[in-house]
C-alpha cells in the first residue's frame, strides 16, 4: 500500500551511475564518476589517508583518528556501552557526561576494541580452487576450512590481524589485514540529553539537534598511540551543493538478495522479531518507572532496543512498498533472462533461485528451534552469553583450528576472551527481566509441548527459572569466569553453577540445530548466491559495489536537503532553532551545561546537516570528509527514508544525517571548557 | 512464504458447497445442503427454537438460555468482565471462582446486557430508494438518516429494541428486533486456572483442557426471566462423524474484502497495531511483577490483550500466505471479468475497485491522526472513554435523532449510559499505565512536531500528563459521571475536571477527523461495496452467506479432528490426559478444587472437542447443537488455523473448539457441589 515516490528508480533498472549510490570498496572506487558529476579528483593519496584514518569500533561502529596522538572521534551512541559500563548511581556519566581533564583521567572502555585496515588481498581464486566441482555441503566445509587456514597463515606472517571477507554475496573472497588496538579509553562524552536530544521520537528524523559525539583515545603499551595519519578539521564545514564523502563501516545491506529472501524477511523474520522485541521494550519502560536507579540502568539498553524497533519497522514498511517489490522483481527477471539466453551461464547458475526458495521453505521446519535454542533468542542474558561462550571455547580450542565451529578460530579468541572476561557492571534485575521475557517467548513460539521447553522450564514459570539462574550463578565475578575459561571440558561438566549447567545441557542439541542450519540453509544459499554473483559479474561487469559487510567503504554525494510531501527540508540546522523545541522534559530537555548556551555560542552555529551519501547502520561514527580530505562532519544517523536503503537507494529521499564540526568544536570549548581537547584537535601538525 | 496446504480451496473458486463453510442467516439457511451432506433435516421449528434460545452478550459474545428460569450458559472468558468487576484483593473471584448458593447470592454484572433476536425485516429497498442516484457523500448522509429514522420508527411500534444491520457489505440492509435485558447476574464461574488452563500458550491450540464456562441468569423486574425457549442438554455429547451446528454471533469476517483492502490490513493496519500492543503487553507483564495486587488487577486485561495479539498475528500470517492472496486475486479477477462482459453490470459497478484503492491511498494522509485522536488510540483509559462519551452524548442529544453522529441515536443511549455510569472498579495505576503508553505511542506515530502532540502533551512527558489526568479527575465516582451526563454543554464547558477538559479540548478536531474519515474513506468504500455486492447477487445469486456482523448465524459441520503435519489430531480430549500437563505453575496449574478430581470424576470424561463448523471471534459462548436441537457443547475457541477464517475457510484445517457437556455437568456436581444448578439445567421441563 505504501507508495513512496520511487518513480525515478523504478524507471531504470540499473540506476547506479545516475544516483549517489554505492558503498564502494577502496580498490574499486568510482573516481571517474565522481570527477564527472562533482568535478572532484579523488586521488590514491586521498584514499590512502582515508584508509589510514578511518577505523572500526569492533562493537559495531565507525570512527576516525583526529589527532596525532591517538584521539578518536565517534558518536556518543557508539561510546554508550563504555559510558554506561563506567556509570554508577553515584557517578552517572550517561546523565552528566564526562570530560577527562588530562590523560591520566581517561577511563578504560572494557569491551571496546578498534581495528584499522592496513591492506587487503583477493583470495577469490584460492577459495574457488578449494571448492571446485563440489556439491553444496562439501563446498561449505571446504570453504570454511580454507578461509580458516588462510587467516591462520596470514596472521603467521606478520603482527597484523587478519579477517576473511565475503563480497558480492560470494562473488569475491578477501583477506583484510588490520592493526588492532584493545586499549581504548574515554576522553569526552556530552550528556545524553544533548547527545540524543529528541530521543526515540526524533531518531531517524531531520531537522535535528544532536551533539552525538564522543572522543576516545587509543593506547598502546600504556601510551597514547602515535597516529600520523588522521583527519584535520575544517570547522566551517560544507556549503550546500559541495561534494561530500563518508568513509566508514556500513554494517549490512540486502540489496543483492533474491526476491524470495526479501519476502522471507517481510513475512517471517521481521513480524515475529518486532512482536517479541516490542514486548521487551514495554517491559523495560515499565521497569524504569520503579526507581531512579531502574531508570538509569535501563536507559542504554532501551535506547538500543528502540533504535532497533524503528529500523526493523521501517524496513518492513520498505518491503511492503509495492513499487519496491515490482522493481526487485523486474531486476531479477532481467538477470534471469540474460542468464537464460547464454547456455554457458545457464548451466553455471542452474536452479540457484529455486534452491534459495526451497532452502527457505525447508528452514521453516526448524527455524524457531534454531532461533531460540542455538541463535540465543530464548536466553536473553549477558551471563548466559558468557556461559555459552565458555562452553564453546573450551570445547573448540582442543580441535585443529580449521575444524572448529566458525567464530572460534585462534584469530577470534582474543575478542571472545574480551567479551567474556572484561569486568563491567551486570545488573541482576535487568538480567532477570530479559531472561524471563525470552524464556516466555520461547514457550510462546515453540509451544508448551516442545521438548526444549520441557527441558528448560520443567514445571516452573519462565520468571521462576530466570530468577533461579540469575540469583544462583556466580558468573557475575570475572575471576569465576576466568577460572572456567581456563578449565577443561571435564571441569566444566563438574560445575554446579546453574547458568553453566544450562549452557552445558543444551549445547549438544544447539550444535545439532546449528549444523542443520548450516547444512540445509546456509550451504545451499551460499552456493546459490556464489553462482548468481558470478553470473552478475559476467553480465554487468565489476563496476558495481558489493552489499555492505561492516568493512571499509567510501560513499560520495552532496550536501543538500530533500523534498518531503512537497516542502523543502533544509540541508542544515542551527543552534538557535533548538530552543523552541526544548520542553524541560525527556527527551527534549537540555542539560544544565547548555542552559546558558545562547550566551556563549552564536545562534547561527550550524548544528546538524544532511547529504546524499549512501550509508546504513554501522556507518555511525563515520567522518564526513571533503574533497581535500578534511573532516567536515560526523555521521550519526540517516533520515527516515534511509532505512529502506537496506534494499535500495533512492537519491531523491535517502539522506545521511551528521553533526557539524562547528558545533562540535564550539561546544567543546564554550560549553565544556575542553580547550585542551580543542587544541589537540585543531593544532597544525 | 508461509504455505499452508490450501490446495483444495485453491482449485475451486466457489468452494462453498463442498465445505462446511458459511455463517448463515436463519432466513437463508442451506437446509437442502445439510440434508444432502449429513442426512439431517433442519426444520423451521429447529431454527425457531435456536433463534429463541441463543442470545447475544452485547459486550461481544454469544450465549444460550439453558433453563426455563433465565439461566444462561456462556464462556468464563465472556463473563470475565463481570467476574473481575466483582473481584477485590480480599475476594478474588478470578482466582477462586464463584458459586451462588441460591438466587439471592447471584451478583450483578454492571456492564453486561443481553439481547435476544425476535425477528428481522428486510429494508434494502427502502435504503436503495433513499439513496437512489446520489453521489457517495449524499448517499452516505441519506443512508445514515434513513437507517436512524427506520430504527426510530421500529422502536415506536413496540417494546422491542431495533438495530440496523448491513449484510453482504451493502448488498442488503435489515432491521433486527430484539428483546433486551439489562439485569444480568453471575451464578457460577470456575477458577481461571481451570477455565483457561494452558493460558496464552494453549490459546487457539488443541488438544485442550479448559472448563471455559460460566453461568449467568437474566432477571426482569427483579425476578428470574421466564425462558420457555431454551436448550436441553445431551450430556453424552456427539460421536465422531455426527453432524453438529453452532448458533451464535460471529463478530466480523473479511471474506468479501477486495484484495486492496486485504493488503491494507497486511501492510498498514496490522503491523502497526501489533507493534503498539505488544509493547503494552510487556508493560502489563512487568507491572504485574510489582505485587500480588498488581498481578490480580492485570490478569483480565492481559488475557484480553494476549488473545488479541495472537489473533492479529495469525491473521497477518494468513495474509502473508501467497496461496491465499493468489486465491483472492483469482476470485476477484473472475468477478471483474464477468462484470466486464455485461455492459449493464459494468455501468453499474463502474470503478468500484479503483475507488476503494484510491480511498485507501487518500486515507493514509490522515489515518494516524484519525486513529489516535478520534478513534482513541492516544487515550487508552476507561475514564477518558467515559469523558468522551459524556461530551458526545451531551452534544448530540440536543440534535434531531437522525442528524446525530452514528452511535448516538436514541436507540443507542441506554447502552452508552450503562457503559458510562455503571459502578465498577477502575484502578488508577492501570489507568496511568495504559494512558501513558498510549500518549507515548501518539507522540511516536504522529511525531513530536504534531500540533495534537503539542496540544495534549505541552512540555510534559506522556507519563506526567497521564498521571496528572488520572490523579486529578473525579470521574472515578459514578455520581460525578451521572451529574455530568445530566448536564448541558455549557456546564461541561465550565468543568475543571482535567479529563473532561481534555475530552472537550480535542472534541472539535476529533469531529473533523471523523467527518473526513466518513467522507473520504467510508462513504466511498460503502458505495463501492454496495455496487460490488449488487453485481455479486446478479452473477452468483443469493445462495451465499454474508460476512459476519455480530448478528445471529448458524453454521453446520461435523465432529471430527484434523491432520497436522501428517499426524491425526484426535477429535476430543478426556480428563485423564490433563494430569501429565499440570506443572503446578501458571498457566498449567490446577486449582485446589481440582486436586482430587481424579477421585470424583472418571478419567475418560470427555473434556474439550473439535468440529468443522465455521466460526470466528464473537462465537465464544455459542452452544454446539445437535440435529435434535439439544445442547452438546459450548464453543470457546477455534484452533490455530481458524484464525485465518477471517479471510477464507479451509475445511481440512479450520476447527471449532468446544467444552464437552459431560465435563460441564460432572464438574458442576462433583467438583463444585452445585447440584442445585445441575438440577435446574437437567430437569425435564
Amino acid at each position: 500500500m505504501k507508495k513512496i515516490a520511487m518513480t525515478l528508480i523504478f524507471l531504470c533498472l540499473s540506476a547506479t551511475t545516475l544516483a549517489d549510490e554505492g558503498m564502494w570498496t577502496l580498490d574499486n572506487f568510482p573516481a571517474a564518476a565522481v570527477q564527472e558529476k562533482y568535478g572532484v579528483n579523488i586521488t590514491d593519496e586521498w584514499l590512502d589517508t582515508v584508509q589510514r584514518s578511518v577505523a572500526r569500533l569492533d562493537s559495531g561502529c565507525s570512527a576516525s583518528f583526529v589527532s596525532p596522538e591517538g584521539m578518536v572521534l565517534t558518536n556518543h551512541h557508539c561510546a554508550m556501552r563504555c559510558i554506561s559500563q563506567n556509570s554508577s548511581a553515584d557517578n552517572d556519566l550517561e546523565a552528566n557526561g564526562f570530560l577527562a581533564a588530562n590523560r591520566d583521567e581517561e577511563i578504560a572502555c572494557p569491551t571496546d576494541r578498534l581495528s584499522l585496515l592496513i591492506d587487503t588481498v583477493d583470495i577469490t581464486e584460492k577459495v574457488a580452487a578449494a571448492t571446485d566441482g563440489m556439491d553444496e555441503l562439501e563446498a561449505a566445509a571446504a570453504r570454511r576450512k580454507t578461509l580458516a587456514r588462510l587467516v591462520e597463515e596470514c596472521e603467521a606472517t606478520s603482527e597484523l590481524k587478519c579477517e576473511d571477507v565475503t563480497l558480492y554475496r560470494g562473488g569475491q573472497y578477501w583477506l583484510y589485514r588490520y592493526e588492532r588496538y584493545e586499549d581504548v579509553r574515554l576522553v569526552f562524552a556530552p550528556e545524553t540529553d544533548i547527545a540524543a536530544f529528541g530521543g526515540d521520537p526524533d531518531n531517524f528524523n531531520f531537522p535535528r539537534w544532536c551533539l552525538d559525539m564522543a572522543i576516545l583515545r587509543v593506547y598502546e603499551d600504556g601510551k597514547p598511540l602515535a597516529t600520523p595519519y588522521h583527519l584535520d578539521w575544517r570547522q566551517e564545514g560544507l556549503s550546500p551543493g559541495d561534494a561530500m564523502f563518508v568513509a566508514g563501516r556500513p554494517g549490512s545491506t540486502q540489496r543483492l538478495l533474491t526476491v524470495d529472501d526479501l519476502k522471507f524477511l517481510r513475512d517471517v523474520s521481521f513480524p515475529a522479531w518486532l512482536r517479541r522485541v516490542a514486548e521487551l521494550r514495554g517491559r523495560y519502560i515499565q521497569y524504569a518507572t520503579f526507581s531512579d536507579e531502574a531508570f538509569r540502568i535501563t536507559r542504554a539498553p532501551l535506547q538500543s532496543i528502540e533504535n532497533g524497533i524503528k529500523v526493523v519497522s521501517r524496513r518492513l514498511d520498505a518491503l511492503h512498498d509495492d513499487d519496491m517489490l515490482a522493481h526487485k522483481l523486474a531486476v531479477e527477471a532481467d538477470l534471469k533472462k540474460r542468464i537464460a539466453s547464454d547456455p554457458t551461464l545457464a548451466a553455471m547458475v542452474g536452479s540457484a533461485w529455486d534452491d534459495i526458495a526451497n532452502a527457505n521453505e525447508d528452514y521453516l521446519a526448524f527455524r524457531e528451534d534454531y532461533l531460540f535454542i542455538e541463535a540465543g533468542a530464548a536466553f536473553s542474558s549477558d551471563l548466559f552469553g558468557m556461559a555459552k561462550r565458555i562452553v564453546r571455547v573450551v570445547t573448540e580450542r582442543d580441535k585443529a583450528n580449521e575444524d572448529r565451529l566458525r567464530g572460534y578460530t585462534d584469530a577470534e579468541m582474543p575478542r571472545l576472551r574480551q567479551l567474556t572476561l572484561a569486568d563491567r557492571p551486570i545488573y541482576p534485575e535487568l538480567e532477570i527481566l530479559k531472561l524471563s521475557w525470552s524464556l516466555d517467548k520461547m514457550r510462546e513460539y515453540l509451544g508448551p509441548d516442545s521438548l526444549f521447553v520441557h527441558q528448560i522450564l520443567g514445571k516452573d514459570t519462565p520468571e521462576t527459572v530466570a530468577r533461579r539462574l540469575i540469583e544462583g550463578t556466580e558468573l557475575f565475578d570475572p575471576a569465576t569466569r576466568e577460572a572456567l575459561w581456563n578449565a577443561d571440558r571435564k571441569k566444566l561438566e563438574a560445575s554446579d553453577d546453574p547458568m553453566m549447567r544450562l549452557a552445558m545441557a543444551i549445547d549438544a542439541d544447539a550444535r545439532i540445530l546449528r549444523q542443520r542450519y548450516e547444512d540445509d540453509l546456509e550451504s545451499v544459499t551460499d552456493k546459490a548466491y556464489e553462482k548468481i554473483a558470478a553470473a552478475r559479474f559476467k553480465i554487468y561487469g565489476t563496476d558495481e559495489y558489493p552489499d555492505a559487510t561492516f568493512t571499509l567503504r567510501v560513499t560520495y554525494g552532496t550536501h543538500t536537503g530533500w523534498q518531503e510531501k512537497g516542502a523543502d527540508v533544509r540541508p542544515a540546522t542551527t543552534l538557535g532553532e533548538i530552543y523552541p523545541r526544548v520542553t524541560g522534559s525527556e527527551p527534549f530537555r537540555l542539560p544544565a551545561s547548555w542552559s546558558d548556551a545562547s550566551d556563549s555560542l552564536p545562534d547561527e552555529t550550524k548544528f546538524n546537516f544532511v547529504g546524499t551519501t549512501d550509508i546504513i547502520g554501522g556507518n555511525s561514527g563515520s567522518p564526513v570528509i571533503d574533497k581535500d580530505g578534511q573532516l567536515v562532519g560526523l555521521v550519526f544517523d540517516g533520515n527516515i527514508h534511509s532505512i529502506g536503503g537496506a534494499y535500495w537507494f533512492n537519491n531523491a529521499l535517502n539522506r545521511t544525517v551528521a553533526v557539524h564540526p562547528d558545533i562540535m568544536l564550539r561546544a567543546l570549548g564554550a560549553i565544556y571548557g575542553a580547550d585542551h581537547i580543542v587544541d589537540e584537535l585543531t593544532m597544525v601538525h
